[in-house]
């Protein structure tokens, strides 16, 4: 059930009329965490997340693998998607894992210790990276980058009947799709495409190219970073906290890809002009 | 400080060249809280959003509100900007003001006692709208509204510069703009903009019209149901909750607004086809 059917009022050309139409689904998904050993369980609620219902697994596990409190698969014992109400996720980890969960409020911004600011942020992100920057190079041409979007669009189904859906997506070194995800919280499309990835045992994330359907803001970036990822392209426009993160994770980051155009903003020596110069 | 120029690699038409481009300032921001009683008085990290500098007096305050920690000016003593570091703000309340801060986690989803769902969210925040829904009639006719989309974009200097912004605006009757609040984080721009009402006693919003220039989230008509907004217009699509909220609420609901046409979800009886009707 990811989208809703409407009967509206729709105006046009000065005139009311009735019509249907499609809405994206947006419910909140309570994220919970069962953690200690036999007989000294711990269960905690996490968050809470507006998201469009599906791939619930996938985006708690996302989730907490983006946040730094699981670092791989044999952590978990299992997720149980509506454990406690049809908008509940509960995520079991194996007794002997005690995860670092901070007097219950992790978030890297809250738990960096040289107060608030942009480097400060960063810096506590790249002590979470796990997967070093890789110096391997790995190069595609822009004519690849070209086409993304257009496979994007005609893959997001939902959006194209609703309008309302955030996507993220995996491509490989010559542009075929790999895997899309799509939400009404862009944070939330990143961290089902992740957890995806993470359940499968994908990570790191190394020879691809996120795609992202909007703006390229930190949290994003970061989310990429996290998994690996070291380039990204997005259809609409960089904040400058996720160009300074880009450049100082080693990730290659493009705004406003367009089927003819494109910036790079960080990590250019990873795009070539034509396919003759790799 | 909301803009900063960086330098690009630009591709166009099959070439890299060397580029100047603007990109919307993205920063953190730490929202502390001081209050008790002199002698007694408690410190507390409320929140660390991502922001873009500027109106964090208004920032604060629109958060503070809408998420039911301050009712009124008259419990605010200060609200010091940089007071701990440039990204911080302090909010300093009256003594003999405690707010309710629900185990340091408030938040509408966690503290709905009936579990996670839809439902019990749009309940919890029908409990905190301290203005009643108001059946005194406000009518706007439809041409009105199509002309909104044109003064936002006019308005919204830094978008244009860096396509990386969210706005709220508010409008009067006559579609007259009134106020206008950008920021990387459609909720940060809707905050500042609730704030700046909340800070000049401009509360409730009654005869007004928002314009959002993007979706219309759950988050977004939850934080104008509170500031008693009636009329809330949308140049994107709304979601599925955003609709129900809308409904239950009595606010009018309008997505896809663009010169020429229109939906509208809920509350059609606000909006006239045609200015003679009103």
């Amino acid at each position: 059930m990811e989208v809703s059917t409407v009967t509206v009022t729709r105006m046009h050309a000065g005139r009311f009329t009735e019509a249907s139409d499609q809405l994206a689904v947006e419910e909140p998904l309570q994220i919970q965490l069962l953690y200690g050993s036999s007989g000294n369980e711990r269960q905690k609620n996490l968050s809470v997340t507006m998201r469009t219902p599906g791939n619930d697994e996938e985006l708690a596990a996302g989730f907490l693998y983006t946040e730094g409190i699981i670092q791989n698969n044999a952590q978990l014992t299992s997720i149980i998607v509506g454990a406690d109400g049809k908008n509940t996720v509960l995520v079991i980890l194996k007794g002997n894992y005690i995860p670092d969960l901070q007097s219950g409020e992790r978030n890297f911004y809250v738990t960096s210790s040289c107060g608030i600011c942009g480097k400060s942020s960063i810096d506590a992100i790249r002590r979470e990276m796990e997967y070093p920057v890789s110096t391997e190079p790995v190069h595609i041409p822009a004519s690849v980058l070209h086409r993304l979007p257009d496979v994007l669009r005609k893959q997001q189904a939902i959006f194209q009947s609703t309008g309302g859906l955030h996507a993220c997506a995996l491509f490989d070194k010559a542009g075929n799709l790999i895997a899309l995800r799509e939400d009404v919280g862009r944070h939330n499309a990143m961290d089902k495409l992740i957890g995806n990835a993470f359940l499968t045992e994908q990570l790191p994330l190394r020879d691809v190219v996120l795609l992202l359907s909007g703006r390229a803001s930190f949290e994003l970036v970061q989310k990429a970073a996290i998994a690996g990822i070291r380039i990204i392209a997005a259809i609409g426009a960089p904040s400058s906290l996720a160009v300074e993160l880009a450049d100082e994770a080693g990730i290659t980051l493009i705004g406003f890809l367009k089927p003819d155009r494109f910036n790079i903003y960080a990590g250019p020596e990873r795009i070539a002009e034509s396919a003759g110069q790799i």
